[in-house]
C-alpha cells in the first residue's frame, strides 16, 4: 500500500467503501490559512453520488467532519485530518461478489496481492476512496489562494464515446462547466450527451470517455527536474485514479503526426512578457511549466460494472457467469471531473510549495 | 530539483551536456547479485549517438566507470555509482543559444526556474541525462533475473508520424526489434520508417512518434494502491522522459470508444490459471498486474532542434530569429526505445522489492 | 509539520489535545495480520491518564476505534486508520496560557514557528499526540508475531532523578515491571521511586528520570546502513518523544571512559553461534544488530509544568509571571515506558520489512 | 542500504574505502550560490588523515571533484556531484581481516546483513565514508552565507576519556579550536589531551570521548514537529556516525537530576527580545528552536582498531585471535570535530529550507 501523496503538501488517504469511514491527513499545509468544513464540503457534494439523474442514485450524504489542524476557522500548521463517514451500507448486495471476481475490476488482483480483500463495494479500490483527495484539495486550493490567488483550476467533459464537446480552454469558465449536470463547456453537447448516458444506462451497460483540464495563471517556474517533472506528476495524479487508462499533454499523441517546423512554439515578446505564440507544448517545456496554459487530457474506460451477465470466475478458479446489479454510474464522466481538478490542485500546490523551498 | 527515482530500488542522477559528465546512484540494489560493467556497457551502446546512419552522428563513446558497490563482480548492497564521463564536448557551438531561447526546448523554463541555466548542450535538460536511467536498469536487470528470471521487457518503434507499424506484443522478441537500426518490430516498415527519417532530416526538419513497450510474464499483485498504483508510476516514468507528451496503457485512448460490455476482460480458468480472454485493461487492474501482459505506448513529440529557422526571443525578451545548427537526432525514436525499456525495467523491479516486504 | 514516522511500515499521525481526537494511518501493514481493538486497547491502557496514584488524575478513556483496514479481525493490507476522541476538554483551564508562555514548553516555539497555535491544552505538542505512536505500535506487534514471535521489548525505569534501580537487561520480565505502578524492574526501588514521586507532587515541582530498554531475541542484520542505521533511528525515535533530552546505547556516555582493549566486544563461537562475550556495543554494530541484546537509554527532562509560580512573558513579550495548575504528571517515567517500547517496536518492525525488500 | 539524509537539501553518498572512490551528490540545493572546490577541500582537508602528529599517519590526499551542478562558479539549481578518488589502497594489509571478524567492528554484521562485504579497509563502513558529508556540508555552508549569513555552528573536543575541557559554548570561536591540533577550545587542556593520546598509542590502545557543539544565531522556528524535530533530527544524524554511542542536548542525562523548577528556562524580555535566562532546554522546545544558543553533545567510543592481541572469530566461526596491525587513529576526536560540525549544518540548512516551503 501507498497512500501517500505529494512531497511538501502530502495527504495520506484511508478507508473502505463499507468500513468505519474514509478520509486524509494533510501533513505540510502553511499555518494561518482560513478553512470552513463549508469549503470541503461543496467540493465533495461535486462528487457526490445522486446529485443528478445521470449519475448513481446511491445516497451517501459524505458529510466531512475535520478533526484537527484548525483552530477558530484558521489552519495550525498541523496535520489537517477530515473523516467522512460511511453510511448508506449495503454488504448484502455484494455477497456474489464476495465469490465471484467482477470482470476488470480489482476483485482479482487485490486476491492476488493481498491474499484477502473487503469484499463488499470494491472496499479501497471503490471510487469512495477519491473522498479523501477532493477534500484535501479543497484544503489546498484555500491555499492556492493564500499565495497565488489567480490560479485557475477547470476541468470539463471532452468527450463521452463518440461525442466530442467543442470547448476553449483558454475561456470556458466553471459557471459554463457547473450549468450542466454532464459537466462539458460546450452548450451544444449538453443533450446528446445526457440523452446518450440515458440510452447506455437503459441498456445496461456503460460508457467512458475523456476529460480535459486547464491550468490558467500558472507562475512559469513549476516543475521539479528530472523525474519530479510538472507532467510527470501530473500524468501519475491521473494514473492513480480509477478507471483511467491514459493521460495527454498539450499536442498529446496527436503531436506525434506533426514535423517539428509544425509542432515547435515560436517565442514572441507580447506585451513586454516572453510568450509562446501556439501551445502544443500544454504550459510545460523540459517538466517546467512557462506560463502559458497548462492543458492536459485523462482518458477514463466505460465503467466495469454493467448490468448484464459476464463469463467470469470465482475465487477458487472456476468458471462462473455474473449478472450485475446495484446502483452504478453507467458514466462516471461527470463525476470525474471535480476528481480530475482536485489531482491538479494537489499537484500544483505541492510544486508552488516545493518551489519557495528552494528559491533564495 | 528532484533526481530521484523509485522506493526501494531507488536512483539518484546527476550530469549536465557538457560538465565533468553525467552518471548514477543506485541504493537500495540488493546484495550478491553478478553485474559486470559489461552488462552495463551494452544497454548504453543501444542508446548512444553514432550507434547508425539514422541518428545523431555526435561521437560519444559513453563508457561506463562503477565506483562503488561491487567486489569481485557481485553487488555488495551498498549504493552501487555509475560514472560516464563527457568527451565530446563543443561549448563553441552553443554560444548562440546561451541568448536565443530555443523554441520548445527547456532553455526559458530553466531561467524562469533557476534564474540560471548551463547554456551549453541543454545543460541538465539534455537527453544525455538518460544515461544515468540506462545504467541503472542494466543493473535492476540484473537483479530480476536472480528474482524473476522470466520477465521479459521490450519495446520497439509503433509509428514513426503517419507510419505505422504491425507489432503483436505477445509474440515480438528482442531480436526483431534490434534486428533493424529503427527498431521497430514489423519488418513491413523497417524501409519506409528509415526513409522518411532520412527525409525529414534532409529537409532539416525532424519527426516524432509512438514507442509502444510489453512486459510479459510479469506476476500478479505488483503495483501499490492507492498511489503507486502500477499504472501511475508507469505514467510518471514515461513523462519524466525528455520529449514525452502521453501515456496510455491496454486500450489507451481508443478504449473510450467502446462500451463498458465490450470493453471488460472476461475472466475464464484457462489451463488451471485464472485468466482474461481480453486485455483491454493492459494487464493491469486496480492498479496490480493481474499476470497477463503489460501494454503501454508513449507519445515522443518530434525533435525539437530543427535546422531552419525559426521565431524566438533573446533572454532579455527580444524578439530575433534563431538558425539552428548542430548534429542533432531527426527522431529520437530509434533511442527511445532502450529508455522505455530501462524506465520500465525500473518501475518494475522497485515494485517487486515493494512487494516483498510487506508479504507475509 | 512532518507527523509520518519509517519507511515501509509507515505511520501519520495526526490531533491536538483539545480538538476532535487524536489518531494515526498505519501504510505498509502486511496483509492477513489477525488484528482486534483489544490489543490496541491494552497499549494505550498503560500509557494513559488516571492509571494509578501517581500520574495525572486526568480522566480521558482514549478508547480507540479501527476507521479501515481491517476485515473480519484481519488486516486487509490497506491503510488502517485509528482515531481516539477527545473527552475531557476543559479549554477554560488554559485561558491564561493562551496569553503567557509556559516556561520549557512550546508554546512559544509553536507561536514562533506558524505565527499560530492551539492554546489549549499544548495543542500539537501535548504528549496526548503519544496515542496514535501506541496503537500502531499495537498493531507492529502483531506483525511481528507474524514474523518474528520471540522478539521481546522491554522499557523500564531505570532512574528517578537520583533514584536508580538495578535491573538486569537481559533477565527482567513484562510481569516484574507491570508489577508495580511506577513500571520500575527493581523490587528495592519501587516503594523509595513512589514515595519520592508523592513527595515532589506535594511540593508541586516535579521530576525526571531515564527509561531502559532492551530488545531480545532480534536477529542479526537488522539497520540500514548509512544514515538508518538501527541506532540512528532508534535514536531519532527517541529523541522525538515529548521531554526527551537524550538518548544512548550499549556504553553509551560512560564508554568513553573505557580504553579500546577494555570497550572491545570479543567474539566467541558459543553453542554454534557466533556471539560477543561482553556488549559494550549494545547490539549494534556499523548500524546493524549483532544478535545481541540491544540495550538503549533515553533521558526524560522533569515535567515543564509545576504548581509555583514561574517567570515568563506574554505573547506580546511582556514580563509577567505565571502560577501552574491543573492535573499534570508530577514525574512522566512511569507513563513513559510503554512510550518507549512501543516507539522501538515502530522502529524495529520497519526494519524487519526493509529488510525483507532487498534480501534474495 | 539507505545512504540518502535530508528533505529538501538531500544529500547520497556512495563508496567503499577502497573501491573506486567516494561521494556524494547534493540534491535540492538552490540556485545561484557561489560555490569554489577550494570551499569544499578546505573541509576535507579538516577531516584529513595525516593533518597532524595525533592523527593517522595514512596519506589521503582526498581531492575533491565536482562533477555537475555548477556553471562558472555558480550552483545550477541542478545536483551536484562530488567525487573523491582513493588512491592509498593497500588491500594486502588488509588479507587477514578478510577472514578474522575485528571486534566491535561491522565486519560480522555486514556478513551478517549481506551475506558479503568489501573485505578491505572496512569497505562501506570505513569512516572515509565521512568525506561526501563533509563535502555536501561545505556546500550547505555556502547556502547558509546566502540565506542566514549569521549562524556560526562550532564543535570541539569536550573530553577524551577522563579529561574534561572547559568551554563556554556562547564564545568559544573557530580560531580557538583550530589553534590547536586537537580541536579542544580550553587552552589549558590542550598539552594534556595530546600527551594522553600520544601515550596511548603508545601502548596500542585507543580512547574516545565527546564532541560538543553549539549553533549560534539560529533563527527561531527551526524543527519539524511531530517526527522531525530539531534535536530528534540532530541526535539521527550523530547517531548515524562511526564510533558513536549517544547524544544529548542541553541539560542531557544531567537535567534528570534537577527538578521542574532547577530545570525550567525562564522566559524574560532582554533588549525587547523574548529570551530564556537560562538554557537547559539547549535551544530547543517542544521540538523548534527558540534562538537561544543549540547545544549537544556527542559521545564516540575509544577506537576499535587496537595494537594489541584480540579474541575473535573467523567467518566460518571458529575462534582465533586477530593481531592489530595498519595506521589508524588511536583518537578519533580531532577528526570527528568537523565532522559533527559537517552533520549539523546539513541537519540546519534543509530545516531552513523546509521552514521556508511552508511559510506565507
Amino acid at each position: 500500500m501507498s497512500s501517500s501523496f505529494g512531497q511538501v503538501f502530502r495527504i495520506h488517504t484511508y478507508g473502505e467503501s463499507h468500513g468505519g469511514g474514509v478520509g486524509v491527513i494533510i501533513d505540510g499545509c502553511p499555518a494561518r490559512v482560513p478553512l470552513t468544513e463549508a469549503e470541503i464540503q461543496r467540493e465533495l457534494d461535486r462528487r457526490r453520488p445522486g446529485q443528478s439523474e445521470i449519475v448513481t442514485p446511491r445516497k451517501e450524504a459524505d458529510t466531512a467532519e475535520i478533526l484537527s489542524g484548525l483552530h477558530d476557522g484558521i489552519t495550525l500548521g498541523t496535520p489537517i485530518s477530515i473523516l467522512v463517514r460511511n453510511t448508506d451500507q449495503r454488504p448484502g448486495s455484494y455477497d456474489e461478489m464476495a465469490v465471484k471476481y467482477r470482470p476488470s475490476h480489482a476483485d482479482y488482483t487485490y486476491d492476488a496481492k493481498y491474499g484477502i480483500r473487503a469484499p463488499s463495494g470494491g472496499g479501497r479500490a471503490s471510487a469512495r476512496e477519491t473522498i479523501g483527495r477532493v477534500a484535501a484539495a479543497a484544503v489546498a486550493r484555500q491555499v492556492l489562494d493564500q499565495i497565488h490567488p489567480g490560479i485557475e483550476i477547470l476541468a470539463w467533459v471532452k468527450t463521452i464515446q463518440h461525442l466530442e464537446a467543442k470547448v476553449d480552454p483558454s475561456t470556458v469558465t466553471a459557471a459554463d462547466i457547473e450549468s450542466n449536470i454532464v459537466r462539458t463547456g460546450d452548450p451544444e453537447m449538453v443533450e446528446p450527451m445526457i440523452e446518450h448516458i440515458k440510452t447506455i444506462r437503459s441498456q445496461g451497460n456503460s460508457v467512458g470517455g475523456v476529460v480535459e483540464c486547464v491550468i490558467r495563471n500558472c507562475p512559469a517556474g513549476l516543475g521539479e527536474p528530472i523525474f519530479d517533472k510538472l507532467e510527470a506528476d501530473l500524468a501519475k495524479a491521473m494514473l492513480s485514479l480509477p478507471a483511467t487508462k491514459g493521460f495527454e499533454i498539450g499536442s498529446g499523441f496527436a503531436g506525434t503526426l506533426l514535423t517539428g517546423a509544425e509542432h515547435n512554439d515560436p517565442f514572441r515578446n507580447i506585451d513586454g512578457k516572453i510568450r509562446t505564440t501556439s501551445n502544443r507544448s500544454g504550459g510545460v517545456q523540459g517538466g517546467i511549466s512557462n506560463g502559458e496554459d497548462i492543458v492536459f487530457r485523462v482518458a477514463f474506460k466505460p465503467t466495469a460494472t454493467i448490468m448484464t451477465s459476464q463469463e467470469t470466475v470465482t475465487n477458487q478458479g472456476e468458471n462462473t457467469e455474473l449478472q450485475g446489479k446495484g446502483r452504478h454510474d453507467a458514466c462516471v464522466l461527470p463525476r470525474a471531473v471535480p476528481i480530475v481538478e482536485a489531482m491538479a490542485t494537489l499537484v500544483l500546490t505541492d510544486h508552488l510549495l516545493r518551489q519557495r523551498a528552494t528559491s533564495l
